[in-house]
């Protein structure tokens, strides 16, 4: 393992990939120097066509096959919580790999790498793309500005995106709107509190709705999500001895899937009838595509039942393209961004195997 | 008027010298070149004991009367405002002074120190007080400090405070008492609402309650107060994607003085029964002490019928020594701390006309 830290060696087994991918840091923003190496070491396949874009790196296969499937990770990490370098506990099927970015999610552009090279001939034209900047606001997301600037890049007819997932399918992903409801008084000194009035108390009907809200369970394309709208935010008041003439509650409102944008925000808007609110931030979801044949073929080499995504994430970039996408990843979501960040071995393996018999064997031949 | 801002005139008209006093800036914490002039003009005159403790400064009369009043004020204003030096408008009755500290209260100061010189023989022993720090932490408040190195200093059957009052008598004070109210949930991530508990969804129950409550309206000492019970500040939430695992509701609870502190509190522990309650801050009120035969002749003699003080003032400081006491001075009290600070030279006048005539006749005379 001399090489670990200044060469990527693709060919190792993904779990060990794993592990010199988590041991080159590549915080959000600093990127670079572990995107020089995927692009160097990706570079010798002739197979590939390799794409440098900022610290976006795209290879994809150009066999002339009848379908592409784009799949995607993103190889920045939360900082770092004194978990690096990686180190490991147990073995065989036990093995964990510890560290920043075990979890989220070198594990998957671990098994993302490794097939990259190893499948020079996949069933199914393959678009490999690795991504910055996942961690931070949207605006820098790298996978969101390639959809701006290249949408070719991403055309398909079905993606993956590697996030964690416990190496089971999760189909699509839940919508996220933010909004801030503005309530407004009229201050006055709180010893002669009635020559004014109480903003903050208004909030009582905002917040009893909020806590007798009943969310919506909707079965989409097959899979069944679970809405949510809550109060994540809350602030009024000036001082200790003045009747508050301002409170502004903040809302998250998680919606499945079969609402676009503008359902959700009438959605909201009735829900709090009658106050002032303000849509601040709104990102649809997306369907998650399972009854598509290239989709069904993945699910049935995974096997398992394919189970709906709640949390927001990238495969809603594909959805703005027209693509359906699923997550699948190794590693359990709730270890993502945790100072015991871990991963699995098993999954690591587990992804790898599914992925490379989707890839490899004849297109139908795993629906059986 | 050479001399104005190097020596006091304490013959001066009490208006004048009110001009006289707001032209020495004296912002929380620099009282003392006001503090010092007020001595140097005071020390002169044999009538008067003249005690100097940091920046209080004590001037009192020890004629062996049967009876010993106190009458203070604060030396201090809060920041100026590109409001001194002072200016007037208009004239003769419906003159008006302009400046920080007019109103709150080197017009009530003025009214003091004019009548501490000229009464050389009042019919009650007089206790005259100017002290520093009244617009700051409680802790630092100098009359405050004198009543607890000093309470002797403070010795006497009846009080008054020169506070801006119109110049009408407002009796005692409402107590206040200040209370979080400690909500705890359990955070999740807001698109698995539902592994999560919201605190703040929980402080819809203790809005409800304080946009429902009733305040009383007693009357104490024949005085009608007027209670609140509010939220004055809220703050919950930790992230847009975090279902938040606390809230806290500060509330203000302004009590009338027939409840002392220990009422107060159990008082606001019921209403938020089955809630988590800290009180963080508990000053009691003051009984307006009106039956008192002092204080029934002062009231004679002002004429007008005296009003309840709603807000907290440092009477309370005399009714925890044992000595009732009102307020009673020149200004509008809603200009005290305005950038338009003022005070109407007619209300210095009053003022300084019924302390004269209640200090001057014979004690009973102005009760019929």
């Amino acid at each position: 393992m001399a090489s670990r830290g200044v060469f990527l060696d693709l060919t190792a087994d993904p779990v060990d990939l794993t592990r010199q991918l988590v041991d080159i840091e590549s915080v959000s923003g600093n990127e670079g120097p572990l995107a020089d190496r995927i692009e160097a070491a990706l570079r010798p396949y002739g197979h590939l066509e390799v794409i440098r874009d900022g610290n976006v790196i795209i290879a994809r296969t150009n066999l002339g096959r009848a379908e592409r499937v784009v799949i995607a990770g993103h190889i920045d990490t939360v900082p770092v919580a004194g978990n690096l370098p990686s180190w490991t506990t147990g073995s065989g099927d036990a093995l964990i790999i510890w560290g920043r970015g075990t979890c989220d999610m070198k594990g998957g552009v671990a098994v993302q790498l490794s097939l990259a090279v190893a499948l020079t001939e996949p069933v199914r034209d393959v678009t490999w793309i690795c991504y910055d900047n996942e961690e931070v606001e949207a605006d820098l997301n790298g996978l969101g500005r390639i959809g701006r600037e290249h949408p070719d890049y991403l055309a398909g007819s079905f993606g993956i995106l590697c996030e964690p997932s416990n190496a089971r399918i999760e189909g699509g992903c839940q919508g996220t709107l933010r909004a801030e409801i503005r309530l407004t008084g009229q201050a006055a000194h709180s010893a002669r509190s009635w020559r004014g009035h109480n903003a903050i108390h208004d909030a009582a009907e905002v917040l009893r709705r909020l806590a007798s809200y009943q969310p919506r369970e909707p079965v989409v394309d097959g899979l069944t999500y679970h809405e949510g709208l809550n109060a994540v935010g809350i602030t009024g008041g000036i001082a200790g001895n003045v009747i508050p003439d301002s409170c502004t509650v903040t809302v998250n409102y998680r919606f499945a899937p079969d609402l676009d944008s503008s359902q959700a925000a009438a959605h909201v808007r009735q829900v709090f009838t009658g106050f002032d609110l303000v849509i601040t931030d709104l990102a649809p979801g997306a369907r998650p595509g399972l009854e598509l044949p290239a989709a069904a073929e993945f699910c049935s080499v995974v096997g398992g039942t394919p189970q709906a995504k709640l949390g927001w994430t990238d495969v809603a970039r594909f959805s703005e393209l027209g693509v359906p996408a699923v997550n699948f990843g190794p590693g359990d979501p709730s270890k993502a961004h945790a100072d015991d960040e871990c991963c699995p071995a098993a999954d690591v393996v587990a992804c790898h195997a599914a992925l490379l018999r989707w890839l490899s064997e004849p297109a139908g031949a795993g629906s059986g």
